[in-house]
């Protein structure tokens, strides 16, 4: 980090080593302007955004961490917290402004900015709020960054990633939102709870609205390989249906239930959203259940519309959407849950 | 995760797999019950108790991990916010609970309970409000889990690792408090920042109160091994005494700062003591600034005091404390500084 | 590292801090010898078994790592080379012996030690050599560890495995064989390297012999969850069997290429190795396709036999065989699989 | 990694899901050529330079390593064994050829090729077989990464980054040795097990050449943060000077003894390495030993030679020499290593 964000004022006639400490070496040159060098920034200073920006920082995923808020005393109490911290970590810049100018070059634009969800409030009941904050902060973004892939987090995030976009002028392919990927987490924690198994081997998705609409794809659930639903029809093993209805129930009811005890969501949602820059960052390549621009996938043609499905991320965003075979019932589920993201613009006339 | 903490009620007739989906090998036994894991309880789940609980999660510390609060509600949230993410960890076993029975057989205690901090209240004058909490704490954690390390950061520290030392009957050794650790972070950040070096590379110590009278090491800060005053002696660059004495000034100012920016602070003290943590399970001997018994170092004598040493840390908790060399300067301070903790715990009777 | 490991020779006079540079604290007790501490011992310091020791070192998984060896030089500059490496690691003890006895209460013996594979030897042919070299290593490993987890990584693997536990009379459950855990890698980086997916979201199975019977379970492909033959099935697109043969050809030939090519295989088992390594030593409760008793599974019922199943592993060795539906092909060629192998032990006389 | 690389033939009419399984998002826009990908590569697939690939790799440095040799089969061989771990990986593209061509664009190229050094052979015997070895390495590197910076391994390091320096024509600060980066780490190794102290708490440099004249820098040795030698001289405790050259003198010789008993190093010269690609692609400004063009140096200013002095590493290579201040016996030591480098040059008539 440098002097000019430690807001130290030693003053002039202070420790003035950085003179005489080292020197350089004859016939040096500057670095290259093309180096490598990964930047990274965070819009809104929240319980979502802080939560995520301290992951990051734990597992090392930048090399330049920018933190945006309207508030400047938060701010900047937010950063010089990371800052201390700084002997106990890589070497990371962080920087802190409430000035836009300051992500300028971000490979990533991660917005949590929003008012924060109330308990027994829906998720769409945010809306109208976090519209008008986007269009203050999706243009500077742009501006400043118009290479950058946009990772909207801020809630009813279908639609605000599709407002993003819109604002943006960016490809599809740059415009994501965290969507179902922490849903799909807690229905993979429930089933690796309920079997005693590592939630890494179990592969499960829940797909479309990230909200009460939300499609969990029973059909596609397996557990290191093995497809559970099959592996329970082979068995001529009985299972009532009502009960993996009562495990979704359980995912769309858990951030409520979180909220309502503890007054807001904030882990879970940090550590997931770590994991899409990782991918996205590092080109991984990884499959992941994010929202995505679905117009034309599994008969989705109302509209423009952003929902959830399980899509290939790398470094140029959505790398492509995976083309799996859902019953009739789950893609009638999920036009239906298309639908009603559509329903919301259209009342906003957006 | 185990069922017993999913809060899963998904109840008889229920997908119940775990008879079915895996069998045992023939001739199978069970493993054996001495067989190696590591269990952290964390008691508070306030903003620094969870950034401890986080961080130790992150950098994958432990087998088991343990929150206790006296807030049901609020507990159980932070509980349920960890499993989420589950699926993007390495599987540790997280529970809650407000009964102390959940914490037997810890390996490491960490006491984060207390009063939080309020802007420019003087961190001794939580004392009182912390003292008689943690005879509710410290007997039950030493009940069961006899063999544990303590590990204090409720403040004001040093008088609360003493009480906690008391009250635990255990072994100094095992009875640890966060000291000044992160203020030798945030000293060693400044220095690094003003120097434009990594903060991995200053090596440089706050020791004595977690307070106003903590003392500045000057005479032994070095920068990739390279001791600064004498560099600066040998160079005869001219220093002024003042300045250093404002970097001090700026670490004791740091923690207040951040208090009256963003109300606590979280992220630096959780890095912190995860480094601590990891130097004490991990068994790594490395040496960090913490408050242990400090009778009977550099001619502290006037009674049993804890206040921050550089000490060497390990399975067993202290292992010993370095012999450094202070100036007769420093000395004084560090004398003065373990006045100051004494006269608050004969003010207290303690 | 301690002193008696260093073949440091300083002698008397010496630089002797050790009593002098840290003091212990007042009232100090020594630790209990209950602390949990992790120890694994390799057996064997070939290619194979050094690739596995610096690759458990790299990531950090034991907290003290013995190497084996009956010679002794080589034994000697290997863990010279890896305790060179100190300032670079996190702090692992590091031993070395030609005397089992080093090896005294380790969590887990990785046997590696045999005769190199010589290129187009089949793996069988290596038995004889190595049966009576296990009886000179599996004795002395149980008597000095008699709740350890063997893992076999020798060749021919699932036959030496068989022999490991009858010579240890240890519960099938604590004696696993490296199997086609790598052969399964092979076939996901080859089908990952196909469709540009990332190899971690491909989930696939070789099992059966670690050799030229192995059994490719295509039925139960998928990526990110997406079942690949169904899928292929839906969309009505035709596949040619032989051209799956050919990628699982390509997955048997591929050691033998490597051996061909370099002279031996060694880092793709470290990786797969110190992968087991974590499953087990960290209880992660993960499936693996390893070596296990399969006597009873899939109607494998002509004589006692280790062979690869997916199994879950954890603290306590297998924790159980994931009950698979193949197609019935699938399971005639995995009996097929498993008398290969109790022919060649019908041979031998064990 | 891609399906050019896999060898994989699995010809027309193959398992061809790379068109169907995958389908883009409408609106999609090709990733911008700009984004940022650390490429490195390893020239050199020895004990040294696998090694160094292998540990790069466990610790996810790049995102794309390259591997280079004449011996084509050695070399496909290393890289498909590389290939095979994908699974246990994060996603790292490895190439390899024997033509210099798939370098290009790398940010840091390692050059570990050279002849082995033979047990009692001096290092800088080495020399005359390896300069033109370099002359068919250096410029194909320079004409294919003209930004890239070149870290020089092979033995004698000190002359050879020289030579590369000369051949490359880059400025100074973008060629680095490795130089006495691993004799620090086990001079560090030495000390912290003498003294049971963590490695990583030991602050202590071997300067000037890798090599007989490599010189010892006792003045600023440093225990966490505590300089040892005025510690003892204040304690008034006697040592003896020959004691602290026997353990510089192990140093020397441990190169020679490891190579002595297991015929070559690696595993520690990887991890010396992978420290120092760390700190200079991830811009950690760390301070390294490492060999430099130290002219100008304490009064060095015999020629231009290169040697190690304590060096501050970043994305830019080479920041700046430490400014240590030597006692005059330890400045003569280096000006002699210097000395004896430049007779070797001159010597070459280089």
């Amino acid at each position: 980090m440098h002097k000019s964000e430690s807001g130290s004022s030693l003053g002039p006639g202070g420790l003035d080593l950085t003179q005489t400490f080292f020197k350089p070496v004859l016939n040096a040159a500057p670095p290259s302007p093309t180096k490598r060098h990964i930047k990274i920034s965070v819009i809104g200073t929240g319980n979502v955004g802080m939560a995520i920006a301290q992951t990051i920082l734990t597992q090392d995923l930048t090399d330049e961490l920018v933190l945006v808020d309207a508030k400047a005393d938060k701010l900047r109490g937010e950063m010089l917290d990371l800052q201390h911290a700084a002997a106990f970590l890589p070497r990371t810049k962080i920087h802190a402004s409430t000035d836009y100018s300051v992500t300028v070059g971000s490979d990533l634009c991660i917005v949590t900015a929003g008012a924060r969800q109330i308990a027994s409030e829906s998720r769409l009941n945010l809306l109208q709020r976090n519209v008008s904050l986007f269009k203050a902060i999706i243009p500077p973004l742009v501006r400043y960054s118009p290479d950058s892939v946009l990772l909207i987090v801020s809630n009813p995030v279908d639609v605000l990633t599709y407002v993003a976009w819109k604002l943006s002028g960016f490809p599809s392919n740059r415009v994501i939102g965290s969507g179902t990927n922490l849903d799909s987490s807690r229905f993979r924690f429930l089933i690796a709870d309920h079997l005693d198994v590592n939630a890494q081997d179990v592969q499960a998705y829940v797909v479309g609205e990230h909200g009460d609409s939300s499609v969990a794809l029973w059909s596609s659930i397996s557990i290191g390989g093995v497809p559970v639903l099959s592996f329970l029809e082979k068995q001529q093993i009985a299972y009532e249906k009502e009960t993996l209805e009562n495990i979704h129930k359980e995912v769309i009811d858990s951030a409520y239930e979180v909220i309502r005890l503890k007054g807001y969501t904030s882990w879970a949602i940090g550590y997931s959203v770590a994991h899409l820059v990782r991918s996205i960052l590092r080109d991984q390549r990884k499959i992941h259940p994010v929202s995505v621009l679905a117009k034309g996938f599994y008969g989705i043609d109302g509209g423009q519309v952003f929902l959830s499905l399980p899509a290939q991320l790398g470094r140029g965003g959505v790398l492509g959407v995976t083309n799996v075979h859902l019953t009739e019932e789950e893609a009638q589920k999920l036009r239906d849950s298309a639908k009603t993201i559509l329903d919301v613009q259209a009342e906003l006339g957006i």
